[in-house]
């Protein structure tokens, strides 16, 4: 059994500010956390699933499970793809796509602001206190 | 390939608000999620790491691990463990622990009332919006 450091998910020695990694909750529907919100991203990037796939090291059809998945959860798709012509199909995300990165990062940034002086204090506790 | 539901941790039929899953992440040191607070709460509780584990249905053995870990985390211990008298041993927190657990839970308020508004509007997005 692996007992060193990386088996619960420790990183190399680069100290800095203790960072929050969040997660969406939705009762009902599913979880949205940072690597679907990537995977968005990436989309939006490359116009194309499997771009988005290759460059997430995430198998094409994996990403797009993740995607049926996105869009099953929202009354609107969230991304949108299409077949044929000269780029032989692609996606992209829809406005409630759009809205739903949006929306992370501000929810992310928001409990970052919200946190900021409590998260430095609890890093003044730990043994690699912010640099 | 399992491909239903339950695949990507979709929930039973429980609509609500949206929620914050958070982990806090502290660079060079390691990950605080809800899994290491709710073992901590469970250790004041119950006064032992056993009676923490068997009620986490973990092992003691993982839930020393992890405790090792939180310790070796912060310049203080976290747990505090004893050996001997009647209880034959016994674990409870320490300041340091009572901080983390403490700060802990107010990440998560803070980062949620911070951003109820914004998850609720999402929320009306999803297939399943608040009831």
């Amino acid at each position: 059994m692996d007992t060193g450091p990386s088996r619960l998910g420790l990183m190399p020695k680069t100290p800095g500010p203790i960072k929050l990694w969040i997660r969406l909750t939705l009762p009902g529907v599913g979880q949205i956390g940072p690597g679907k919100i990537e995977l968005l991203r990436k989309i939006r990037e490359h116009k194309s699933i499997s771009a988005a796939a290759r460059e997430m090291k995430m198998s094409y059809r994996r990403a797009w499970l993740l995607v049926d998945d996105l869009n099953a959860a929202f009354r609107q798709p969230v991304v949108e793809k299409w077949m044929g012509g000269k780029s032989r199909g692609g996606a992209t995300l829809t406005p409630t796509g759009e809205k739903l990165v949006e929306s992370y990062d501000a929810v992310v940034a928001r409990a970052d602001s919200a946190n900021r002086a409590l998260l430095d204090e609890l890093s003044g506790f730990t043994t690699r206190p912010r640099a």
